[in-house]
C-alpha cells in the first residue's frame, strides 16, 4: 500500500470515528541556546500519523474523509539557507491531499474543529488562538477535543500494515545499534564510548534516537542519561537503546552485558531470572489476554527466582501480594510502542488504560503504563528487570516493612547486579505474537559468544 | 585557576559594569513528542557563565559580587528514577556560592532585577511572573535588563583563562570529529556514515553537538541537515560540525574534502582560492583590526582568485564593490564563538555590532554576524566559502546585473564545485592569533594523504 493509500485509509477510519472536522499541527522547532540553533524538528506524533511526513510548520484539516494541506511556500532565502524545498503542490501529491493552501488560509476553516495540542509554545499558542480555546499539551483534552483523542487512541492502538513496516526498519536498526555496542565493549574504556558505537549505527541509517538513550553500568538508576563513568571489568553494562524512522516510528530494547565479556555467577543467577519473566511474559502475548496479567506474570516470575535463590523469603502468592517483588523490579512491565516510544503518552492514561480504569496506588503497580486487553496488532514492550536501588533498599520504612520476607544477607552476595533490564518489541498478531526485535540474543551464552567474537 | 574562583572573578566583574542585582535562570528541558520524552537540556549561556555548572530548573542572584544559588532538592520519586542527585549545599560548594535556597525563596528577591530571557516557555513565563515585566526570548532586552545584557557582552567577548582551558577541550575534540569523518570516509556510503563517524567521536569523548551537523555532498546548502544522500567519487563533501564541552563551551570548524580521495583539478583549482582567503584572513587577525575588513580581505582573496581563473572578469576593487564575489561567497567569513557557536547571538547584533553599527543592507555584507574591532581573548571563526547556490546564480536579476563580469561558461567547467568552505576557531591573542584547530589540515596535499591513510 502506498503511503496516500495508508493516510486515506486511516483518515476514513477517523471519519467513521469522530464526527468533528480535525485540524493537526506539526509543531516548530525549538531553540536550544539561541533561536537560530534549534533541537532536531520533531513533527508532533498525531500529524504524522495522518500527514505521513515530518514536515515543519504544517497544519492539516481532515473532514469526512477528506485530506487538506496547509503549509507557506519557502521563501527566496530560505533557499540559499536551506535548499529548494519541495513545493506545497509537490507535498500535497506526495500525501495525497485533496487540496492545498497558505497556512493563512488556515482561519478560515477552523469552525467545530477538534485537535490535539502539539508540544511547543509557538504552536499550541497558535492553536488556542485559532480555535479560540485554551490548548495547551498539559491540560487533558475535553469536549470535542477529547472525543478526537478517544478516536485517534482507538486507530493508533492497532497498528495498520504501514505502521508495521516502518516498525520493523526501527526495530532492525535498533537490533544492529545494541550489536555495535557489544562488538564496542572489547575496547571501550567508557560509558561514552559504548553510547557512541550505538547512537552512530543509528545515525550511519539515516534515523534519530527515539528517546535518550540509557547506556550505563548504573542501571540501578532507570533514567540515567550521563554517560561518563569508567567500565570495570566486573561491570555489568546496561543499554537501553533505539531507533527512530524518518516518519516517527520507535523502536526500543535494552540489554544488559558483562563488560569483561563473562557474567559472574552471581549476575548469571539475576540474570537467568529477568530472562524467565522476559520468556514467560512473551510466552503469554496474545490476542485477548490482560497486559496488567503479564505484568503479574513477570511479578510471579521475578519473586519465585528471587525466593528459589534464596533472597526473598516465603510464598509467592504473597510476596507479590505485598510487593515484595517491587523492592527490585519497581516499573511496571512495558508500554505501548508506535510514533511515541510510550505511544500516545501526550494523551497520559488515555492510551494505556482501558476506559474506567485508572492507575493503581499499589508500589508494585502504580508505574504500569499499560492496563488494556491486548490487541492483534499492538506493539508493547517486554522488559522485566531487576535492580538493587539504594532510594527504596535503604529506605527504613520498606526495610521494615519487608524485614521478615528479604535475606538482607544472602542479597548482599549480589552486590555486583546494580541492575538488569532484558526488553524486546512484541507485535500481537491474530493468534500470538511476534518479537520484532528477536534477532538480538537475549540468552546469556550467546551474549558471552557475541562479545568475544 | 578553579571553578569557584573563576565565577569568583566574573561575577565581580560584572558588579562593575552593572549596578544591577541580576538573576539567571538555567531553564528547563523541552518535550519532543510528549512531555516525559525531553531533548537534552542544555542551561541557557548566561546562567552557564556565571554558574559554571549545567543544572536544570535552577536560578543564580548576582549582586555585589555574592552569588546566592536557587534550586529544590531532588524528590525520592526522582532518585528513583534519575539516581541520588548532589544536595543544594553540594552544588553550593562546587560553584562557590555564598548561600543556597529553595526555589520558593526568589520570589521574594526580585526587587528591581536584571535578567535575561531564557529559551523555554515555562522559564520565561515564570521570569515574567516573578519580575513583573514581559520577558521574551524574542524580544530585544530594554532598560536595566539591556543595561545587564550590556555588561555581560563586555565580559563575554573576551574569554578569560577558565573559558579558553574549556574551548580548547571543544576544539581538541572537534578536530577528532574531523579526523573521523576523513578515516571514515573510504568505506562510507552515505553522508549519513560520515556524520555517524564524527559525531560518534564527539560521543566518545562525552560531549554534545555544538549545532546540528552539516555532512553533505551539497555544500551549496548552507544549512543542510539532512544526510540521506550517497555518496558519489566525483562529490566534494563538507563537513561542518563542532563539539560542546559539558559546561557548555563550542567548536565549529568546517573541511571539505574529496569522497574519492583526490580533488579533481577544477575542485582544487577553486579549493586553493578559498583556502588562500582562510590563510590571509587568519594572517591578519590581530587586536584593533576591524573584523569586517577581514571579511573584505576574504573577499577581495576571492574575486581575486576567481579572476584569475577567468569565472570573474574587471578589477578586483570593482567586483567587491558591486558584491560579484557574493555571488560565490555570500555569507560573512565568521562569527563570535563562546558558550554559543554563535556567541550571544539570543541578543540579536548587542554582542556582534559594536554600539552605532548596523547591518549592512549590501547583498555581500548583510550577512555577516561580527562587525566590531578584535580584542585579545575574543574567539572568532574564520570560514570563507565558495558555492554554487541555484537560488542564486540562476535568478534573473542578478544574471543580467553581473552579465558582463561573470564569465558563465568557465563557470560551468567547474560544475563539480557545488561548495567548498574552510573554517577554524581563532583565538585573539595580545599579538596576534592563536588557531586553536590547527592540529586538522587544511592543505589539500595533506588532506588527500589522510584520506589515503
Amino acid at each position: 500500500m502506498s503511503l496516500p493509500e495508508t493516510l486515506r485509509d486511516r483518515r476514513q477510519k477517523l471519519a467513521n470515528l469522530c464526527p468533528h472536522p480535525v485540524i493537526l499541527w506539526s509543531g516548530q522547532s525549538h531553540a536550544r541556546n539561541f533561536p537560530h540553533n534549534t533541537y532536531p524538528f520533531r513533527a508532533s506524533s498525531h500529524f504524522l500519523y495522518f500527514a505521513g511526513l515530518p514536515i515543519e510548520n504544517a497544519a492539516i484539516r481532515l473532514a469526512s474523509g477528506k485530506l487538506e494541506l496547509f503549509i507557506d511556500e519557502s521563501s527566496p532565502d530560505s533557499a540559499l539557507w536551506h535548499g529548494e524545498m519541495p513545493l506545497r503542490s509537490e507535498i500535497a501529491e506526495a500525501i495525497g491531499a485533496d487540496a492545498a493552501f497558505p497556512l493563512s488560509e488556515l482561519a478560515t476553516k477552523t469552525d467545530s474543529a477538534a485537535t490535539i495540542a502539539v508540544q511547543d509554545s509557538s504552536t499550541y499558542t497558535e492553536q488556542t488562538q485559532l480555535l479560540h480555546r485554551e490548548i495547551h499539551p498539559q491540560t487533558a483534552p475535553t469536549g470535542i477535543d477529547l472525543d478526537l483523542a478517544s478516536a485517534i487512541v482507538a486507530l493508533r492502538l492497532a497498528h495498520d500494515a504501514g505502521a508495521i513496516a516502518e516498525l520493523r526498519k526501527a526495530s532492525e536498526v535498533t537490533v544492529a545499534a545494541h550489536s555495535a555496542g557489544m562488538t564496542a565493549t572489547a575496547t571501550a574504556k567508557r560509558e561514552s564510548d559504548i553510547r557512541a558505537a550505538m547512537e552512530s549505527a543509528i545515525m550511519a541509517a539515516n534515523m534519530a534516537c527515539s528517546y535518550q538513550s540509557i547506556v550505563t553500568v548504573h542501571g540501578e538508576v532507570l533514567h540515567n542519561n550521563r554517560y561518563h563513568h569508567v567500565l570495570n571489568s566486573g561491570d555489568l553494562l546496561l543499554a537501553d537503546v533505539g531507533a527512530e524512522t524518518e516518519t516517527g516510528w520507535a523502536g526500543d530494547v535494552t540489554r544488559t552485558w558483562p563488560v569483561s565479556g563473562r557474567f559472574s555467577h552471581s549476575q548469571r543467577e539475576i540474570y537467568d531470572i529477568v530472562l524467565a519473566a522476559h520468556d514467560t511474559c512473551i510466552a503469554n502475548v496474545k490476542p485477548g489476554v490482560e497486559y496488567q496479567d503479564i505484568h503479574l506474570l513477570a511479578c510471579r516470575t521475578i519473586a519465585s527466582g528471587l525466593e528459589d535463590i534464596g533472597i526473598l523469603k516465603g510464598k509467592i502468592d504473597d510476596l507479590v501480594d505485598m510487593d515484595a517483588h517491587a523492592l527490585f523490579f519497581p516499573h511496571g512491565v512495558g508500554h505501548l510502542l508506535g510514533l511515541d516510544v510510550h505511544d500516545m503518552e501526550d494523551l497520559g492514561d488515555l492510551a494505556g488504560y482501558a476506559a474506567g480504569r485508572v492507575r493503581s496506588d499499589r508500589f508494585g503497580l502504580c508505574y504500569l503504563r499499560l492496563n488494556r486487553p491486548l490487541q492483534a496488532g499492538m506493539l508493547v514492550t517486554i522488559e522485566p528487570g531487576f535492580y538493587q536501588v539504594p532510594a527504596i533498599l535503604e529506605d527504613r520504612e520498606r526495610r521494615d516493612r519487608y524485614k521478615d520476607v528479604v535475606n538482607w544477607e544472602r542479597l548482599a552476595q549480589f552486590a555486583d547486579v546494580r541492575g538488569i533490564r532484558i526488553e524486546d518489541d512484541v507485535l500481537v498478531t491474530d493468534t500470538d505474537c511476534e518479537v520484532l526485535t528477536v534477532a538480538l540474543p537475549t540468552d546469556p551464552d550467546l551474549i558471552e559468544q557475541k562479545l568475544a567474537a
